[in-house]
């Protein structure tokens, strides 16, 4: 990542939150999405942090996200809910009904929410991890704007849903996966279009669904591919991942599924609410074992995965989410690392709102 | 597939049937573990079918499967319950499982059990979609022989850990994805061997960890590599899901996680028993919003993919499992194939125990 420079963590918390506050989002919800917004910058994940703020801006500029939103539960039972978010955005739906999750799951063991009329939440693991902080598994999936073709067709008709699920350990380093269901996120195509470099062959389809190492195609109807990439390494799993996700996401609660869910690129050609759909889980570990015993048996897990041989030239073995807990330790020590184009974005952002981002 | 012969589908669940039976199982234990195993061959699956009743037969020989188990509830709360299956039959053990999640679904909404103390389950499908159809979204997972190492990685720690999911629909088949978690199953690569072949790359690293497409190399200290095939692609990522399914069905439940796993392949030299670990799941649809809109939408957003542009070469788009119902539809009008190698390895069973098989 081209770095420009470090912001402290609180510092660009609370510029966020004002950004937020100028589009009438109440100081408690901002905060919020500010948090959810800058977490994933703190992690290392620039493509779902600060960067897109400006897209969540146009949204409440043009009146496609309710800045003071009624969220509801619609339906329940002891275990499960649907929530309705009131078209609210992404993260202060999802806190509540993570909350909700986390709620049934204390009384019941399990808690699975599923949510209509929502927006972009950020980072999926944000909220496994509200779930993992309390004891439990947490399980997080999202739907997302359509990239994503399914195997043989070529129209972009799926979004690169991701999945996340966290679980505790001791000693060691909790268990955080997270990731978008699809070879590639949309992000890091977007970066090779702005540095002008070709892409692994394996990530993306052109218009025709034909192979291409161009990451323009992006932007002209291709599509990316599912984890997998091609038939003879299993792309219909990917495929299979991304639908289940869309499923549990948006068929479960009736939001709008798979093609119906809007372009970001297409933003401004389609100014209606997003109606994107979550699903949230949360399993109280103590409802099956000792939570205790269940962390050390974690730690006992992971670290025979990582004291194992290793491949000549590879010194360590990681276990999912160990790379973002230590790129989060250093942006804590030393700032929130914001790059040179992220910063450009958002000083004129800044500049167009009214609070201006003087962190250089 | 070397297909040789067709055997009606209740002619080879009773044989399979008085196999178990001759290893003084239970006649409804048999019977269950018949149906699990044939149901893979009748969707296609030889890999998971008749095919490892060998297997099956010399665990129960060598006494490392208990033949009549007492299964028990070691812990609950209404949604969630830790199962121990007393070293039972996977078959047997999966089955009751997953009506007690399925049972607490009814009542909760949802119902997540993970498993003890089992064995080689057969397919992960049977037992997701034995809760789809109670108008309820299944999940099934299992950890498995290890044979895949973690990312940089070269020692095999981990399984196979494949993942089901199965949703209703009305008109349309139901989305049934059923996958192991690597970029091929162990049983693909056992078919190279058999047929002299060489594999793609991607399938496969040797006992340095170093890619290779000779197949022999699996059974020589090599492992299989996760979903996404190379970092590039993301293999990373399908190592998470491989761990996740390991922590739901054995870290979860404290049963053999990771590297504990024996292998299949060294099944004579370590006669213990497998602890295999399980992890069920059922989400009553009711409890979100009325099955019968959910099966509608299931059939619009299935459709959408179904008819949305094909790439030019291919007329059809699948939904995860459409391949299995048609090739169960053939299984059931025409009889389940099994190919001359495992008629070989049957007959030659058949004989060992006293069972003729002569379907010929």
């Amino acid at each position: 990542m081209a770095e420009a420079i470090r912001v402290p963590e609180p510092d660009l918390i609370e510029w966020v939150a004002k950004v937020f506050e100028k589009g009438k989002v109440p100081r408690e919800h901002a905060l919020i999405s500010a948090r959810v917004l800058v977490v994933s910058d703190v992690r290392g994940h620039e493509s779902h942090g600060v960067a897109r703020l400006p897209y969540y801006w146009r949204k409440i500029e043009n009146g496609t996200i309710n800045v003071d939103p009624k969220p509801r539960i619609v339906h329940e039972m002891p275990a499960v809910a649907l929530f309705d978010g009131d078209n609210g955005l992404g993260p202060v739906v999802g806190n509540q009904a993570m909350e909700l999750a986390i709620k049934k799951a204390q009384e019941s063991g399990a808690g699975f929410v599923s949510v209509t009329n929502s927006n972009h939440y950020g980072i999926a693991g944000y909220y496994s991890m509200m779930a993992m902080d309390q004891g439990m598994i947490g399980i997080s999936m999202t739907n997302a704007f359509s990239l994503v073709a399914p195997t043989f067709g070529k129209e972009p008709n799926l979004g690169t849903n991701p999945i996340s699920v966290a679980a505790p350990a001791d000693k060691e380093r909790p268990f955080v996966l997270d990731m978008a269901t699809t070879a590639s996120p949309a992000g890091k195509i977007e970066v090779a279009v702005r540095e002008q470099k070709p892409i692994p062959m394996g990530w993306l389809l052109d218009k025709d669904g034909q192979p291409t190492d161009q990451p323009l195609a992006m932007f002209q109807g291709g599509t990316l591919l599912p984890l997998g990439s091609d038939y003879e390494h299993r792309s219909y799993k990917g495929y299979g991942l991304v639908l289940m996700v869309d499923i549990f996401s948006a068929v479960l609660s009736n939001a709008n599924y798979g093609h119906k869910q809007e372009g970001m690129i297409n933003l401004s050609a389609k100014p209606e609410p997003s109606n994107v759909g979550h699903f949230f889980g949360a399993l109280l570990v103590d409802g099956f074992r000792p939570l205790d015993e269940f962390k050390q048996t974690m730690d006992d897990a992971l670290r025979a995965l990582k004291d194992s041989p290793k491949i000549e030239g590879h010194e360590r073995i990681y276990v999912a989410g160990e790379p973002e807990f230590e790129a989060a330790e250093d942006s804590r020590k030393n700032g929130v690392p914001i790059s040179a184009v992220v910063v450009n974005t958002l000083t004129g952002l800044g500049d167009e709102v009214g609070v201006k981002f003087d962190f250089n």
